[in-house]
């Protein structure tokens, strides 16, 4: 099987090797005539984008979970696979769990200035409300988490489906889940229904004090509301991964608001060992004529 | 059942009303008759030191965990019990766990600085090596949150009895113990035993870059070790909540160390919501006669 690797440079140093040794069945190449391709790995930034030429390509896989910039592909006509790394899923759980406990303990109060601020005692997290928006894979994961830790989740969908052991609320009620969360964790799609979606008023509509998680998508936030907020003492802190551009420009203001924490775009790390895994497991069932995994329903972009 | 309330007045502001509320059958007193009185709530730092009065007390209740300060005193004839306080332990697995999460992170290389570094991934939890030294009631309950997480636990105990659910070393594997210790969480009750134990020698015994979380006792520390290890790039980062003296005195070289963050003993506070459930029925079985719970075995002073 002859597989197209279109990614940039630096995905290829870092996944080609895992690849080949997860899947030795198949030919990894990063050029060679359009109509022999019979799959398609695919990460943004690299040389091909006009996909169009590959009329043979079973599936376009994805390296990345979120598939915002190929999903609108005009030249994409082939069955678009995201990638689901159970890796990365761990990492995105442990990286909202570790900032959800930074809030929770408010470890932040400590400073090494030579005094002893012990009258504050946190409740326990029993007693502390988490609010997760997106309910996916990623969502579900970082609740369950949390939930084994002991905090009371809620989760949110558009569509409110349910999920074993956490309350999940749906589509109209975003501003009862909103209005609980003493930390919020945001891990939406980028599609145009999320575009903006924390406004001013959403944000209002936490409760004082609370802090904003988002390794999601930076479109989700309207960054100047949200600027606005922190500045009038309403939300607590933000914690922020994902940007409207990445690398965050050195001037943007979030690098020097003291109560914003920038972390570049790390909580959603595939993992080759693990990704590659799914890969394999996605090209052999394209080789076979199978149902193919984790396909993308370009209706929904997501 | 008349009971003494030994113990400072900022407890009795704490304690008295969720105990009375707790219990109302007790009558709790802060003088009185000594010979009347039938047991005895006590923390360190009150008036009554001198419990050799007290002949009819069936049962002196400690309201901290560790009871070093009480043990040792001569005049206590009395059964002695620890407090248990399942939000006790519940806060202390939150504070490790919130602490190791951010080591494993490693969330101190972000600073807000205009740089974007994302070149580090960190490993996932189920590749990082968690010690917790300690697997007492709170040992094991931290352990098991951040096996919960994903983290390889292994735990020490000087028994070595086995525990559910993770590897558990004794008494002579305490080296080995230390050696795989990425992050070392350290619960060991203040004894002959474990005091310095943490020496020069112990310390080096640690994988270079490990992080020291110290939520136990103050006195299982050689502090001048201590900053030796940090200070030529062995040791990580160390997390001290108890120190040989409280408050940490402000010239003390932690606090200005940028490789050490002091919080002022608060990993192990107990609740009165949850604790007073556990002092009454303690109270209730002395009244009646029947065996006590969380009885200090004083040979081993804890």
């Amino acid at each position: 099987m002859k597989v197209l690797f279109a990614a940039p440079d630096h995905n290829w140093s870092k996944w080609a090797p895992v690849l080949q040794k997860t899947c030795p069945e198949i030919e990894l190449t990063r050029d060679g005539d359009p109509a022999e391709i019979e799959a398609i790995i695919y990460a943004p930034g690299g040389e091909i984008e006009d996909l169009s030429p590959y009329v043979n390509a079973r599936l376009v896989q994805s390296l990345w979970a979120g598939v915002e910039r190929i999903v609108t592909n005009p030249t994409l006509t082939q069955p678009l696979a995201r990638m689901v790394d159970p890796g990365l899923t761990e990492g995105m759980a442990e990286y909202c769990t570790g900032w959800a406990m930074r809030a929770h303990l408010g470890m932040d109060i400590y400073a090494q200035d030579g005094v002893w601020r012990n009258s504050v005692t946190p409740p326990l997290a029993r007693d502390r409300n988490v609010t997760v928006l997106g309910m996916g894979e990623l969502g579900r994961a970082v609740a369950a988490m949390l939930r084994g830790i002991g905090f009371r989740v809620t989760g949110w969908s558009a569509s409110g489906r349910p999920v074993e052991g956490i309350e999940t609320l749906g589509g109209g009620d975003l501003d009862i889940a909103l209005a609980r969360a003493e930390i919020l964790v945001t891990l939406l799609p980028d599609t145009p229904q999320t575009r903006g979606l924390m406004d001013a008023r959403r944000l209002a509509t936490l409760p004082r004090g609370a802090w904003l998680i988002n390794p999601g998508r930076g479109t989700l936030l309207d960054d100047q509301a949200l600027l606005a907020s922190l500045d009038r003492g309403h939300l607590g802190h933000a914690v922020l991964d994902v940007f409207h551009q990445e690398p965050l420009p050195k001037d943007h203001p979030f690098w020097a608001h003291p109560r914003v924490t920038v972390t570049p775009h790390i909580a959603a790390e595939t993992r080759p060992e693990t990704g590659a895994v799914v890969v394999a497991e996605n090209l052999r069932r394209a080789a076979r004529g199978q149902t193919l995994l984790h396909l993308v329903d370009r209706t929904r972009g997501y």
